[in-house]
């Protein structure tokens, strides 16, 4: 029997600061620097608050950074190593910071949208080398900015082109710019349907709670809502009707969530008020989600789990969050445990690969070449087998 | 045996534009008129648009209106005959827009500090009179704004000792002004529970979504998580845990929804790593829930209704949401027959009447003597009497 083929949904790289420096245009080199000194000056004095959630002495203490493994975040040889070592043979790969505040929590905080612009391309482009270093293991997803979208479709073109195959992530904020309900993103979508380039959302973006006492729980209750807000728009303005072979992967934001967003917006559907918000859709909000969408459920919990034939098993993917401390890395087997030790050897082989390998057009040979050296065995993870 | 006792957790008022002139400020009448004039501009400029949902057209082609009914939105007496046709004796009454903006939509768009300030006192001292014309029948809910504390208190001080008795409206948002984990709200936590003033959310305030084509299906999915917001801050920043004789109601934005909110952030509690953000709590959210909190069940629909065990039937308050036509005025029996049809006559009591009667202190003499007169026999809702 062959072993278990994981592939992670959800991941994330980011440079070392220095790094990005020869991935910027020349000029941008000194602002950068000035808003790198910035950002560290902030994170200093903003210690121990909520800002930085205490990560920088979590990291400067735990054995896994101390060994050296956390630098996969930046190092492609390290990455793949650590990877194969929990199990994992391929992996979607999410931002960090971007160079001037783009990524996870762009726009949160007024950002200069030229050098937005520019530091999301340098992201994209040191993205591309390191994804590159190991072909068809890392699919990379691309950043945009939405301030021009002419301008973000040819960004996604080049992204594509230079080797982030993963799909365009959308920021769950936009700033002073219209939310994804607007037509003005028609073209975009366009674009990624035609291109292949799956839509994501992360959570990750929130309002400032700012440092008091209760502002880590505000934001960790409140956060995934605000990446579960596109597929809101793209229900209710169409675009799932209209562009029938875009994908959007919602991730890092929970799984039993979509349980009540679509019990409440079957009901508005079915409601007789509701059909002039509604009457260009010649499909229930359910169908849009079963036909188009897919949530990467990092480090799927037993609960959740329980859940998954309501949710769709072909609906989840799970992912390990490497390298964030707050995932199953460098331990994923016995999580993995827990999770799928009752599951059938079908829906576990969905969930932790088949379903993203699908989504992401992963190369199955590759796949399952490395899965031969460094998967478990089934009988590691599903205890029925 | 006893007529049903019925009040609605949930009905609206609002004065005629003119009327708020005499309750304002000499100084603020002429920015009232030119405030109100350019409001009229902008919903005749937006007819047909997001904005007024077509409200205007519905209004003047509906019988109930033509019929003059509505006029209960102001005026008393038309006001307790319509309840009192709809088998309704008492009732919350929430506001529509007080002049300068303030009420369900306060703070949605940029607006005068002080003329929102004065412009919320004018509709509380307009409100009072309303509800002091038919004595024990009107909660009115009073308004205030979150410039300054002291100012806060000052407020619903004044609107209690004026006859509103039913509590204090919390706008769902609060413009530039922190949201309310901040500490800086505890004076008004002590002040509310002090006074036995309950707090309310209701569902109004959201981004402004434009007039685009989604824009209204945006809203109506999205509005009431808005409404969602205070509960989880009551929760994490200790609100609950410091002041365990405040109440928090929470109308119109559904019922089941708490149920994933609560199933979340049991798990959050649950987690390690959390304990680091709620080292204060002496008990678990459920558990605050249980004891402070109550929902205001805008027309409970059947569906909702089925998890009544599950929310808690102590917890569920009915509302018609007169005089608003999507409520289940002028026609609220048939309503309440598909709703509590099967339910037990303990728990139609609880839900229709008797958890609202005790919320806010209703004098259960008056209400019963109303319901003599007016009230539907028990039977006529539940088939199982």
């Amino acid at each position: 029997m062959s072993n278990l083929v994981i592939v992670s949904a959800d991941c994330h790289a980011g440079a070392q600061p220095e790094t990005y420096r020869e991935y910027l245009p020349a000029k941008l080199r000194e602002p950068y620097d000035e808003w790198w000194a910035a950002l560290e000056a902030e994170m200093a004095a903003r210690r121990g608050t909520f800002f930085d959630q205490d990560a920088q002495e979590k990291r400067d203490s735990d054995e896994s950074v101390l060994a050296g493994g956390i630098n996969g975040e930046w190092d492609a040889e390290v990455r793949l190593r650590e990877l194969e070592a929990d199990g994992i043979v391929g992996e979607v790969i999410f931002p960090q910071m971007a160079p001037f505040g783009g990524g996870l929590l762009q726009y949160r905080t007024e950002i200069d949208p030229a050098q937005n612009l520019e530091g999301n391309r340098a992201y994209n482009r040191w993205l591309a080398d390191l994804c590159n270093a190991n072909p068809g293991r890392h699919a990379g997803v691309a950043l945009i900015t939405v301030e021009d979208i002419e301008v973000a479709i040819h960004d996604v073109e080049e992204a594509q082109k230079n080797g982030l195959w993963g799909g365009v992530l959308i920021p769950s904020g936009t700033g002073d710019n219209p939310y994804y309900h607007d037509p003005r993103y028609e073209p975009l979508w366009d674009a990624c349907e035609a291109l292949q380039m799956p839509i994501h959302t992360h959570s990750g973006w929130s309002p400032d709670y700012g440092d008091g006492p209760a502002a880590t729980a505000m934001f960790i209750s409140e956060v995934s809502w605000y990446a579960h807000r596109p597929f809101t728009c793209f229900v209710w303005a169409g675009v799932f009707e209209r562009h029938p072979n875009l994908k959007l992967v919602m991730t890092e934001q929970g799984c039993t969530w979509i349980l009540e967003t679509l019990r409440q917006f079957e009901r508005y559907y079915s409601q007789p008020y509701f059909k002039y918000f509604h009457k260009d859709l010649s499909m229930r909000p359910s169908e849009y989600f079963e036909r188009q969408c897919y949530i990467g459920a990092s480090f799927l919990n037993p609960e959740d789990c329980q859940d998954r034939h309501k949710i769709g098993v072909d609906k989840i993917m799970w992912g390990s969050d490497y390298p964030h401390l707050e995932g199953t890395w460098p331990d994923t087997r016995p999580s993995l445990q827990a999770t799928f030790g009752e599951v059938s050897e079908a829906e576990t082989r969905a969930m932790l690969g088949g379903n993203a390998a699908e989504v992401f057009g992963f190369d199955a040979e590759v796949l399952a070449q490395a899965a031969e050296r460094v998967g478990p065995k089934l009988g590691d993870i599903v205890k029925a087998a």
